[in-house]
């Protein structure tokens, strides 16, 4: 790749005149800007962009922060994230969340060395310690949270109205004549709380008793999920249907259902939360609340480009936080119908 | 953040002497470098990554160039890849890379300008043209394609040995008494060649014949090999078992067979490729071909740190491409029975 001093050896200029040419400085006759562009252009002159950053004071990139990337509902909000930083000319700095974590080491040194603009984060699974939260909350530039508000963490936030989503679903059920509604909830996670507060508002609200044994903590895996689901269906007071904290954990009831012999949605109805491509795919096809995971991306991304903006621009008060709550949908498929009665 | 200029001041120096004596460069006295590295360290004083980078030639940053993520399969190759590249000290640069190459802009531009020491690249599903492919060749980093072989392009390669993995799973409905063996291949892209190939070379050698109306296009897709699977399994002259490109076509060909009343697999026997969390989550659980999505990931990060180690120690040839193609392994769960005779 041809350098700034190449350029000033093929126009027999100082490299300073080159530098000030190639940035529109001033200090250069017409004529000379003219020639050395020209050369640069000929000879595919790329500038570097380790300088510029060093000039300007920002690196037009983003950090993310993620977690677990390896399901289809994280990976449309980053596809999502990706496109939309790249079409407003920043790229993406890809951490690992809860590895670092987890050894303790030092993400946010290592962004404040790269001077990236901004942090994106899904919260990681396991809560860092006091001191990595200080430091958090020392980072000197814009951070937006997604998917997960983390408790106590002051931070702008950009998700889902969970409760809302969760609250239709079973009132859903409750329709279809249901009152003995099982939920496997993952309150441990703030969605999985808020999406607990929504099955628990929607059963109160309607008169339905909730029993204590069909509150059931699925984790939010497919494997804990299902062995409790098989436990639950084997008792004699098993429910009519169950509400799932999401679509996986959705999957294992349907699945353990079938192998309990259980036929869906005659003997039990089922809900979940996401809308996988999985929900459309299997049989019976899941009826569930359907969330916009490129949407979450996309507005994510115009948060933290906003505050980006506003402290280029001297800014508003910074100490106003602010979350965002997307609206979801239900989406009525084949695994949740009345009340069979016997 | 403290700045050299800061520590100068505090420690009564000037700002080269500051520089030498945290760089580590000779020019200043033992007691005065000490004085300086205890002020920095008590300042909480980062040495700014982008100078640094300058200085070395090296940015420590890998660009990582993704199509579509928003699979698990995807998504597991990637975790590894930024999980494996943090342990080594380095960072990952995201490109999103079938938007660009629609768009025609210029990602190997942007990573020109900023001197990532490598690329690491999805082959993007639309071909880039001809002027977009002689810039790649003309990229002076390290390349190293993952999962799909692109044709023509002489690149280091780390994916699957697809033909051996398709060739077992056919062999194994073979095994089961089954002759007549539908294929739902994807043979637009390089790993979908191989697995035809694999088909075919195991129907030829067992003496099957293979009936043109059964070879079928999926485009690896489900609603498309959802439709298609509709229409073949209406067909007079149905096949008793189908070879899948992967486990989404093979998830599409289950729920066609229980929308049409077939009972899988006393009516039909289905096998898929890759293992997706969702092969062992349905009923009936997917007998599959597993790809570990974590070790391409790990392998693939391996082959271009190599790269770059033996680059900067003057190297060995590059002209010798690398190819590394790791093992498959057969899955068998309840898709997929002995041959019933009627």
């Amino acid at each position: 790749m041809v350098s700034m001093k190449d350029i000033a050896k093929v126009c027999d200029v100082s490299q300073a005149v080159v530098s000030k040419a190639l940035a529109d400085r001033p200090g250069v006759s017409p004529e000379t800007r003219q020639r050395i562009l020209e050369v640069a252009r000929q000879f595919n002159y790329r500038p570097n962009a380790l300088v510029r950053s060093l000039q300007r004071g920002q690196t037009m990139t983003i950090a993310v922060a993620a977690n677990v990337i390896d399901d289809v509902y994280a990976g449309r909000i980053l596809q999502a994230v990706f496109e939309r930083l790249y079409d407003a000319g920043y790229e993406a700095l890809v951490f690992s969340w809860d590895q670092q974590v987890r050894k303790g080491s030092h993400m946010l040194r290592s962004m404040g060395e790269r001077r990236v603009d901004g942090l994106l984060m899904f919260p990681p699974a396991e809560t860092p310690t006091p001191e990595y939260m200080a430091e958090l909350r020392s980072f000197q530039r814009p951070i937006v949270l997604l998917d997960q508000a983390w408790p106590g963490a002051d931070f702008d936030f950009v998700g889902f109205d969970d409760i809302t989503g969760a609250r239709r679903a079973t009132e859903y059920l409750l329709e279809l004549g249901h009152r003995d509604i099982a939920n496997f909830h993952y309150r441990s996670v703030s969605t999985g709380q808020d999406r607990f507060d929504g099955y628990l508002s929607a059963m109160i609200g309607r008169g339905a008793a909730v029993r204590e044994d069909h509150v059931i903590d699925s984790r939010g895996e497919y494997d804990a999920a299902y062995d409790q689901a098989v436990r639950l269906l084997a008792s004699p007071a098993r429910p009519t249907a169950v509400a799932c904290f999401n679509d996986v954990v959705a999957l294992a009831v349907l699945a353990a259902a079938a192998d309990a012999g259980l036929s869906v949605p005659r003997d039990l109805s089922v809900v979940g939360f996401a809308d996988l491509p999985q929900a459309s795919q299997v049989r019976p096809a899941l009826t569930t609340v359907r969330q916009n995971a490129r949407d979450l991306g996309e507005r994510a991304v115009i948060a933290i480009l906003d505050r980006i903006t506003e402290a280029r621009d001297g800014g508003r008060d910074r100490a106003a936080l602010r979350a965002e709550r997307l609206p979801t949908e239900l989406v009525v498929r084949g695994s949740a119908a009345p009340l069979h009665r016997t």
